[in-house]
C-alpha cells in the first residue's frame, strides 16, 4: 500500500468513526484530527530549515525508499534495538556510537552479519555522538543512552536535521520536555519515543477495539509499572543506572511511560483530549532497604543512603473528565504487571491475563481477549507468535515497534508517537515529584501541543 | 473458651507478634494496643452513666449470658440480618421496628418460626423507633434503615443505654461521624458498624496471615466497590434509595466501607496507624445516562436530572506512610469486584480470584490462597462452605459477622469494629466529596480517636 493509499484508508476509517454510535452518545472520543492538520505537508527535516513555530502534530514523514539509521548507545538496550532493526527491509545502519569501544565493535559485527556494509564506529568519549549527528547520510538517529544524555543527544540530532527515535523516558524535567518540543518544531524533525509497550499484542488489539467503539466512551484507565528487579546494583552503573540509583535521589514515578503510553493512546491524549492534572503520593520505603541495601557489604556508604519512597501512586485527570491511575513499584514482591485496565460505558479490558467484559444486563462477565483476535488483531502482528495471555516478549514488541516506525517513514505517514506524546508521557515523572513535594496536591500538565490537543475535539 | 481465656489467648498472640520478624524490621505494624487500654473496665452501657470523655477503644463488652436484640428496619437488608441472627444461640430478638407494618409482621413470624417468643412490633410511623429504643430489655439495637436515619437512630439507642450495630455507612457527614463518637464515649455504649466484608473468608484469612508477618511490612493497598447494578430505579425508593439516587445529588465515593473496612484492618488503622489524608477525583458520567436514565420514560423529570460524576478514584495516605487506592463504580460494565490488594515487603495478596505472591528472588509468582487455608483459615469459618475463589456469599459473611459480634458481647471482648472505625471508614465518603470540591486536593481525616490511634504505635 502506498503512502497515499494508507492515508486514504485512515481517513476513511476516521470518517466512519465520526458517524458511529460513539458520536451518537454525544461524546466522540475517537474523533482524532480529521481536519486541516492532516493536510500539512510532509516533514522536511533539515538543519537548514528556518525556525518555525508550526506544530509537528500529524506532520507526515517525507517518505523514504531506504531509511538510513544511526544509533547512539549500544549497551544493553541499544543492542536489543539494533537486533530488532536489522531484519527489517529497506533500512541501512550507517553509524554506531558508544563510549565503550567493545560495544561498538559488537554492534558493527551484528550489522555486517546481517549482510549490510560495516557502519562507521564512534567511541571517542562522551561527545563523539556529535560527530555521528553531523553526518550527512542519516535519516533517523536512535538514542538508547542513560537518561541524562537523552535530551542533549536528541537536540544535537535534530539540530543536524535528523529525525530522532528516543528511548524512554524522553526527558526527566519539564524544561527538557519543552526543549524537545521547541527543537522539533523549529527543525521540522520528528522526535518519536521508543515506547515499545504501545506495540504489545494486547495493546494494539485493544486500541483497535476502542477505535471501533467496542468499549463505548472511555471513562477510566489504570496502569502501572510493577517489575520487581532482584539483586540489581544500587549503584550508578549497568541497569542500576536507571532502575535503582535514581530512587535514592528522587521520589515520585521515575519510569511512567510503559504504562501510560498505551493508555494515552486508548484515550486519544493529544488527539482530542489531554492530560490535565496529576496528583501523586508514595509509600514509605521498607522493601528497598530490606531487599537491596541489606545485601550490600556492611560499612559501604550506600547502605546508609536515604531511600525516599517506594510504591508510587499517581492519579491523572484529563481535560474531558476521564481519570487514570498510574503506579510504580520495582521493589516489592509481585509478578511483572502493567495492571492495564480501561473502562468504558460499554465494556472494559484488563490485563494480565487479558480479559474483556462487554456489558450485557445481568450478565457482565470477563472473557478472554482471544475471542476478539480474528476481528481486531493488528495486522502488524499477523503471523507473529502471540503472547498466550502473558506479557509480550520484549523482542517481539521491539520488532513490531521498529517495523511500524520504518513503515511510517517509508510510506510518508505521521509517527504514531510524536514529540508531544513523548513530552507529555515523560512529563508525568517530574510532575509526580512536584505533586509529592506539595503533599500530593494536583499539579497541572503543560499543554505541549499549545492548545491543539483539544482543538481536535468534535 | 471463656471470655478470660479468649482475652488471654489474644494477649499471648499479640505479645508474640511484638518479638516477631516484623518488629525486627523496625516497624512493628501489628503492635496493636497491648497496653493500658486493654485493662480498661468492661463497657457499662447505660443511659444513667454520667458523661465521660474516656475512649471507647478496646473497651470490652461487660459480658452477657443472653444477648437481647432489637432491630430497626426489616426491609431488604434488615430481614437478611434477621435471618443471619436467628440461628445463633443465646440471642433473643425482643423487638422489631419498621415503618411498613407488613415487614414487621414478616419479621415477627421469622422469629417465632425460629422457636423464639414473638417480638414486640413497632410500626407507628417514622419515630416509633424511639419507643423501641426506650425498652428496658434490650442489650443491642441493630439498625438497617435508609442512610439519613442511621445517626438519629443510633444516637437514640445509645441515649437509652443500648449498644448499637449500625449498617454501612454509619454516617454520611463529618458532623454525624463525630456525633456517634461523642455519644458512644458519653454513654459507654459501643457503636459497631455491620461491615460484613470484614468477615469474608479471604479477608479473615489474609488478616491472620498479615498478623503472622507472612507479608512483611504492609506498604500499600487497593480496594474498591465495583458492582454494576442494572435496572435499579433512579428514584428515592427501594434499592434506588442508596444505590442510585444519592449519585444524582452528590459526587465522590458515597459507599466506601466495603472496600476500606478489610484494608483498614490489614493496616491496623486506629490501632497503630491512622488515615491521614484523602484526595479524590471522579470521571465524567456517561454510563449512568446511557444505562439508567435512557430506559426511563421520556419526559420524566428524572431523565433531565444532572448526574455529576461516575467512577470515583480516591487515594488515602496514612500517618506511618502507607498508601491506599479506593474506587467506586456501580455503573459501568465490570463484574463485581472489590479489587482487594495488599502489598507488603515480603509478599502481596490480591482478589479476585484470591492470589498470594510471596517474594522469592527471581521467582515471584502468584499462587492460590488455598495453599494457606490449613494454617490461616479463621476458626469462625471452620466447617462453613468456602467461597471457591469467588466473592463470598452475602449470607455467609452476615452469619460470620453476627456470630462474631455476639461472641464478643457474650465473652466480654471489645468489638472488632468500634465507633472510631465506623466513623473513620465512613468519613472517607464526605471527605472524598470535599476533596473533589477542591479539585482533588488532599484533605485531612479527623482523628476520631483523639490521638490514641498513634499512641498505640511501638
Amino acid at each position: 500500500m502506498s503512502g497515499d493509499q494508507e492515508q486514504s484508508a485512515r481517513l476513511t476509517r476516521r470518517e466512519m468513526l465520526k458517524t458511529s454510535a460513539l458520536a451518537g452518545a454525544g461524546f466522540s472520543l475517537s474523533r482524532l484530527g480529521f481536519d486541516r492538520e492532516w493536510l500539512l505537508p510532509g516533514s522536511v527535516c533539515s538543519s537548514k530549515v528556518p525556525a518555525s513555530a508550526g506544530t509537528m502534530m500529524e506532520v507526515k514523514f517525507r517518505g523514504y525508499d531506504t531509511v538510513r539509521v544511526g544509533i547512539i548507545g549500544v549497551g544493553g538496550r541499544g543492542s536489543e534495538l539494533l537486533r530488532a532493526l536489522l531484519p527489517i527491509e529497506h533500512i541501512q545502519v550507517r553509524a554506531i556510537c558508544d563510549i565503550v569501544k567493545e560495544q561498538v565493535l559488537i554492534g558493527q559485527k551484528a550489522v555486517t552479519d546481517a549482510g549490510q556494509k560495516e557502519p562507521h564506529g564512534y567511541f571517542r568519549g562522551d561527545h563523539d555522538f556529535e560527530r555521528l549527528c553531523s553526518r550527512d547520510d542519516l535519516d533517523i538517529i536512535y538514542i538508547a543512552t542513560p537518561w541524562e544524555w537523552h535530551v542533549p543527544m536528541a537536540l544535537s540530532a535534530m539540530r543536524n536535521g535528523k529525525h530522532v527515535a528516543l528511548e524512554v523516558p524522553a526527558a526527566t524535567t519539564l524544561e527538557d520536555c519543552w526543549a524537545l518540543v521547541d527543537k522539533s518544531e523549529q527543525t521540522r524533525c520528528h522526535c518519536t519515543m521508543l515506547e515499545n509497550r504501545c506495540y504489545g499484542h494486547h495493546e494494539m488489539m485493544v486500541l483497535n477495539m476502542i477505535r471501533d467503539g467496542v468499549f463505548g466512551n472511555i471513562l477510566h484507565g489504570e496502569t502501572a509499572y510493577i517489575h520487581r528487579v532482584h539483586g540489581l546494583p544500587v549503584v550508578n552503573e549497568g541497569e542500576g543506572l536507571w532502575r535503582n540509583f535514581p530512587h535514592m535521589k528522587r521520589m515520585g514515578n521515575l519510569y511512567p511511560t510503559h504504562g501510560l503510553g498505551p493508555l494515552a493512546r486508548y484515550m486519544d491524549i493529544n488527539r482530542g483530549d489531554r492530560f490535565e492534572s496529576i496528583s501523586s503520593v508514595s509509600s514509605i520505603a521498607r522493601g528497598l532497604a530490606l531487599h537491596e541495601v541489606a545485601r550490600m557489604p556492611a560499612g559501604k556508604s550506600m547502605r546508609k543512603a536515604c531511600f525516599g519512597r517506594e510504591i508510587n501512586t499517581s492519579v491523572i485527570t484529563t481535560a474531558t473528565g476521564r481519570t487514570v491511575t498510574l503506579q510504580h513499584d520495582i521493589i516489592d514482591p509481585r509478578t511483572y504487571d502493567r495492571l492495564s485496565m480501561v473502562v468504558g460505558t460499554k465494556g472494559a479490558f484488563r490485563d494480565y491475563p487479558p480479559m474483556v467484559c462487554i456489558g450485557r444486563p445481568e450478565q457482565d462477565a470477563w472473557t478472554t481477549l482471544d475471542v476478539y483476535k480474528d476481528r481486531y488483531e493488528d495486522s502488524l502482528w499477523t503471523g507473529v507468535r502471540g503472547c498466550a495471555g502473558n506479557p509480550c516478549r520484549h523482542g517481539d514488541m521491539d520488532s513490531i515497534m521498529n517495523r511500524r516506525l520504518i513503515q511510517c517513514m517509508r510510506e510518508g505517514l505521521a509517527p504514531d508517537i510524536d514529540v508531544y506524546d513523548a513530552a507529555t508521557w515523560s512529563a508525568s515523572g517530574p510532575l509526580s515529584i512536584l505533586s509529592m513535594e506539595k503533599g500530593g496536591a494536583p499539579v497541572q500538565f503543560p499543554d505541549f501541543t499549545r492548545g491543539k490537543a483539544l482543538s481536535l475535539r468534535a
